[in-house]
């Protein structure tokens, strides 16, 4: 953040901190004090399924080269998917959203974000986002993780060893803990893989005794439920949620961004830990909530990163959620 | 508004008064205090054409009977695009949104919005959410306008005459203002539309010796040119805004919602002021901006109301910016 931008923030906060109050009183639909110009309105969004309510909250993003991001294609075929989603040829943004869901049991929240941020970072903005919308950390009843790679799981804790969520149950797949904690498995890792290991022993470290291993078809609160999607981790883990007749599923990283890997499933990442494996469960997991049309979110999503598979030709497509200012 | 809902928006304002300037000090990415929980975050978006910024600000919603929107095409078939976009069958939500654009001559507004909000209505959140992106009326340099249906000019001029845009220039299709400030046109104009006439004098007024009509092609402001679409109403008219060698297209009604309208342009709706028109300029101008690969807003488009059309089939279908926390 430049000084100037520091500068007009301030200004604006001043401003909000004078009209906040009989703004409100007068204006029902003003839901926040003004921001700065140059600023984006907080990264969150709220839809219901059945009595629940399902907020997701951004992350930001990070961004990386297109070149070497698909490993089983030519760069022009994946060029010629992004340029039919109007995105650019060179450079791949991946962006980061959490869901949060309310339930009988308290508020959960599925993966926990990156690192906070440092420096200029662009991901690792939850905890301002989480604040914008009223999500108290504190308040989190549970952490239910997909998998273990950084992007997922830093955010559990800071970089001095406190938890980002100090009254949260941290639950698990078995099967990704089994993996990710045993020494064993390291040079069984892909190497780009292999900094999980130590990154899972320190962000789980100041959750030691509550941390709880589920079993694929477990629930992991009551109304949310575990289904196996292995593949991209060894045991990257998808989540039923259910309530009044309504259901969706958090897909976590079945895709990457799905304007991409839907149309072609078969098509294996760099992040891909089992690239076959994941590509087969991927087409597996599209069709399923393409024929049961369920809403799903997933963490690599466009934001609000809510949305349908239909399917599309040999493939499918990633159709948005309806956004509505009401919720 | 319900008071529970007042009495929690009250707190939170309070709340923000308290920690704004100490949360903005510390964390670059908060962009404004928190919102109750059981609300939505504004509706904003910012992005850019060449040194240009554009906002979308969202003027809320109106909802409305499936039935008897497309006049020419049998309910199932209406019915079966709405499935296709994971749309309700029988009741079609209609958004509002505005466009703004920071130019070199200042700050100008696509449309004015609804009136301001009376009650419970779900439209005419304008006014909130411009606050929320820090954009103040009085900043406005000029309102131009893309036709004069209600939802367009309503919110020009609040109930008692006074202007909702102090200091701005209005900017009107002459070919629009001479059809509905003639009388004699009022029996020549579609029953359901001949309430436009006395809207049109009634919020215009408070800007008497302050409007301009532009032709065909005309500069609205620097940058801003005027490109015709007649059909939806007698003097439907688009702007084109270029900066630095890119260029965008506000398309104001050129569809109602892209996913029902873009995929079968020869529909006509009850708001189209002449059908067979309106449905072939609304191809030809898909046609055009799908070639072109230009990004366009749109008045009914889905929030933040801005994208890209492809074409698809027999017509064209609807691809949403990618969102991104980063302007």
């Amino acid at each position: 953040m430049s000084t100037d931008r520091r500068t007009l923030f301030a200004g604006s906060a001043t401003i909000a901190t004078a009209l906040a109050l009989p703004a409100l009183a007068q204006q029902a639909a003003a839901p926040a004090a003004p921001t700065a110009t140059n600023a984006q309105a907080p990264g969150f969004y709220r839809f219901k399924v059945g009595g629940l309510t399902v907020t997701t909250v951004h992350d930001g993003f990070a961004r990386r080269p297109v070149q070497g991001f698909v490993r089983n294609a030519e760069l022009s075929e994946v060029q010629a998917v992004l340029a039919s989603n109007f995105m650019p040829a060179d450079t791949l943004t991946i962006p980061f959203t959490m869901t949060f869901v309310t339930t009988p049991a308290g508020l959960v929240a599925f993966d926990a974000g990156n690192a906070p941020p440092s420096g200029t970072a662009t991901n690792g903005q939850a905890a301002a986002n989480m604040r914008a919308a009223g999500i108290d950390p504190a308040r989190v009843v549970a952490v239910i993780v997909s998998h273990f790679h950084g992007d997922h799981i830093s955010g559990l804790g800071s970089a001095d060893g406190q938890r980002l969520f100090p009254n949260a149950e941290i639950i698990v797949p078995a099967t990704e803990w089994a993996w990710w904690t045993e020494e064993g498995n390291v040079t069984r890792s892909p190497e780009g893989q292999r900094g999980t290991f130590a990154n899972t022993k320190n962000r789980f470290a100041p959750y030691q005794g509550r941390i709880r291993q589920i079993a694929d078809g477990a629930e992991a609160v009551p109304g949310i439920r575990a289904v196996a999607a292995y593949g991209h981790t060894p045991g990257h883990t998808m989540y039923r949620i259910a309530d009044g007749g309504e259901q969706m599923m958090y897909v976590a990283d079945i895709t990457n961004r799905p304007e991409l890997m839907a149309p072609r499933p078969d098509w294996q990442i760099v992040f891909d830990f089992d690239g076959d494996t994941a590509a087969a469960v991927r087409r597996r997991v599209l069709d399923q909530v393409a024929t049961d049309r369920m809403r799903v979110t997933g963490y690599h999503f466009p934001f609000p990163a809510n949305g349908y598979f239909v399917k599309d030709g040999n493939g499918y497509r990633f159709v948005p959620g309806d956004w509505s200012s009401a919720i």
